[in-house]
């Protein structure tokens, strides 16, 4: 992808037209970090994508760890931020797997969550905190949910809410990483419904 | 960590010297991988560890790709390659407790792991046909266990141990992470614990 239609952008405005060029940056980088990671991904790789010198890319995002963030809730905007947060219609396990089976047709999003998520777990990097916050939030998230589960009678006895959502979060990352690896070997969707299957009882 | 001591290697002689050194390099490219990633992570870097001149590095490992390779093997050797052999007299939910439980004091390996296995998932990575290889390997060794407990009326009816020898090597992978950035938060051995015992029924 290049910059968006210079004319469609004159036509909204400038505010339009920074949002777009932003957008557009975002995506090139998000391409270049998830091939190269961050640390060895560089800003003048993701100017050339956007035809734009460095010096340009810089206004928009002056240091590349603003841009490393931007990227990564962008990437959560995509996939819905890991959070399965179902309408009252649809079960935890649906939601789930719809979530799982989305991602399969998202595999460069993956690619990028898989490689910065580990990268970030070295002391230094700027995407530490944004994983540990993110982890933190995803393991309160499901551990209410199966809270809610358990006062319903409808967790296994014996599963303990907390740790059960630290594996579901556990499974989903490792599984999607032998996907990377193996797709057609790998039933993402098959792994989670299994679980889900195993700590919540049939209704 | 700095070269052997020459006393010591000299008495042993020339192979002996020459296998101290290479040991010695590759502790030294595992730490700076693990820290910095193999992108990233620089033969320079490795050689200012050791007291070495970057020449001198490149008599032991010609490449940095076989370097990787070497630290790979290594870290394998170190934490058991993953795949838990139990002695006939262990069962395998406690090797996998014992496995687990070993490395929560080996955090330098478990993060080298978690940062050269995510890099690997990009295309054109030097790593990449060593995962691929290593969990497939995994996921058959944890298949025919289960399927010998299978057999012996032992695994929860309805389980597949294909898809449960994946969801275990992933449930692994991802709680490794997890501990990474929140150690306080995650029991390792405890999520796989509680896994193990919702596939495997009791005696």
């Amino acid at each position: 992808m290049k910059a968006t239609e210079p004319s469609q952008a004159g036509r909204r405005g400038p505010y339009a037209k920074s949002a777009d060029r932003r957008r557009t940056i975002v995506t090139a980088a998000h391409a270049v970090f998830a091939a190269r990671g961050y640390r060895s991904g560089s800003l003048q790789e993701v100017a050339d994508r956007v035809g734009m010198s460095q010096t340009s890319l810089l206004h928009y995002f002056p240091t590349k760890r603003e841009l490393l963030l931007a990227v990564l809730t962008w990437r959560d905007s995509i996939s819905g931020d890991g959070a399965v947060l179902p309408d009252p219609e649809e079960s935890l396990v649906d939601a789930v797997i719809r979530q799982a089976r989305f991602n399969e047709d998202i595999p460069g999003v993956i690619e990028l969550y898989t490689v910065l998520c580990a990268e970030s777990v070295t002391d230094d990097h700027p995407g530490r905190q944004f994983f540990i916050d993110r982890f933190a939030r995803l393991r309160i998230s499901y551990a209410e949910a199966f809270m809610r589960m358990a006062q319903e009678g409808r967790l296994r006895p014996g599963v303990d809410p907390q740790r059960a959502a630290a594996s579901l979060i556990a499974l989903w990352d490792g599984i999607q990483t032998q996907w990377l690896f193996a797709p057609d070997s790998i039933d993402m969707a098959g792994s989670l419904r299994d679980y889900l299957r195993l700590i919540i009882l049939p209704e």
